[in-house]
């Protein structure tokens, strides 16, 4: 049994039980981060953090916590946990506390509820080395997907479609271009040039999304922040996913149809190794080519 | 202290507890319905159970409590509290339940989470008496806004822009057409005829909103569902709002200019008489003219 964080207290997550009246339940009025572990230290975890304040900002969320105190938790929760090896993640939600239902804020006196918890998992390298099918299902979202919200339905929604499908995932479609994934980010390659959706209202700018951006750059791969529309997808060399927990994963087939050689492209691949690198130190002994 | 209703046991509500794995608190994944509750009796029960059954389909939940059950709980929660007189509503919400976190639905045999709890209020009979003034606001939300999810993170910020506005409500702009307050429906009355933005999936549907275009009918009044554009605004002869707790509330000032004569219109004002009549038999006194 795990120990996580709620509220100033840590304790076993069996224990941990929100009021019925907590503001994430009655509206979803909450923000989330997922920040990648690898043996006991947190990846990119000023990238999160800098989101996550802006998150608050945006939401006029004001938890007692500093930043620096999120920071600190999440690594006594690894400590805790026996997670200083191998692989895990870090979750943490912060909503605007549990008060009497009104639309409108709650007294400003309404401590914030936060709740952090870490989870080992498992890599999805086999995935990985054959690459994933995906689905396309029209952008439904709100507009300010920028915000790393907890109203995600339309996340669930699309996600289970890809299920639904058998596929590994669903890609949004809004006015006939490509946003983004149900939890990744989405990145292709035409005519020799990575292109991926530019950062703004219509996407989650994802952290692996900067990082493999950066890579891309060091590598001097041809890259433009600039939209997909369903119409390019045909044509298509390569294409990929990004996410904390997905890293750079090849997509091989969309809506049924076959992308480029239908393998894992080797742009893609390049790139990954080059997230593995930051991750680990070098390129694990299954990627290794 | 009062007893509520949470998966299958009556509880005080000081002893209601969530588990922090809720997909309501995780993914605001769940819907939600509030019911007048006069004298004891659920007003419009069947349109809002009616309502509440679309929405469980639409968003793929399953409880193992029917419609009926819901009914029959709502009425026993009134009996429980003692309140079988005066003004109450009961606030009802349902989630996917409790399962380790993942976008796509849970193992399927996850119970839903199913909470309803009472609460007595007190009608805006003042505020009704001089009417309301409010304010415009972008409409961001997403394009399923027939469903009466959670998911309420841009109602919330609308009508926290209302608060800080010093007003009562924010009323949404979609392309240039007002759609519907954060918390109510919108309508005005233009050239003699009234007119609301028409149920479609960019509103939600409001059960109050259906029996105040029943009463127009009734009375001959002159209805049309169309949408007004912002431009029309300046031009409105009335405006008002409708909502479970806020029945017909006369709008006399938009974005700070006034609407009509600056006092309640007549049609609104027989459109509430109307409305009561249903609710409580006849006009409250405060309001027979």
């Amino acid at each position: 049994m795990s120990t996580i964080y709620l509220n100033g207290e840590f304790l076993p997550r069996s224990e941990a039980r929100l009021s019925i009246d907590d503001r994430g339940f009655i509206f979803g009025d909450g923000i989330y981060e997922v920040t990648r572990v690898v043996d006991g230290t947190l990846f990119e975890s000023n990238r999160h953090l800098r989101r996550l304040g802006r998150g608050l900002a945006d939401m006029r969320l004001s938890p007692s916590e500093s930043l620096a105190d999120i920071e600190e938790i999440s690594l006594r929760l690894l400590r805790e946990n026996a997670m200083t090896e191998g692989e895990g993640m870090i979750y943490l939600q912060i909503t605007r506390g549990a008060a009497p239902r009104t639309h409108y804020f709650p007294p400003a006196n309404t401590p914030c509820t936060v709740f952090l918890a870490p989870q080992r998992f498992v890599v999805p390298h086999d995935k990985r080395s054959t690459g994933v099918s995906v689905v396309t299902t029209p952008d439904t979202r709100w507009s300010r997907c920028d915000i790393k919200t907890v109203n995600l339905i339309p996340a669930v929604l699309a996600r289970q479609y890809a299920v639904d499908c058998g596929v590994f995932e669903a890609i949004f479609v809004r006015d006939s271009a490509i946003t983004e994934g149900s939890h990744t980010n989405f990145f292709g390659v035409l005519d020799g040039e990575l292109r991926t959706y530019p950062a703004s209202n219509y996407i989650l700018g994802g952290v692996t999304r900067e990082v493999v951006i950066e890579v891309a750059r060091e590598l001097g791969v041809p890259f433009v922040e600039r939209q997909f529309h369903v119409q390019d997808l045909p044509r298509l060399e390569e294409a990929f996913l990004t996410g904390t927990t997905t890293d750079v994963m090849p997509v091989v087939q969309i809506d049924g149809r076959q992308v480029g050689s239908g393998r894992p492209g080797s742009i893609t691949m390049q790139l990954y190794d080059g997230l593995a690198r930051r991750l680990y130190g070098n390129v694990p002994a299954a990627f290794a080519r």
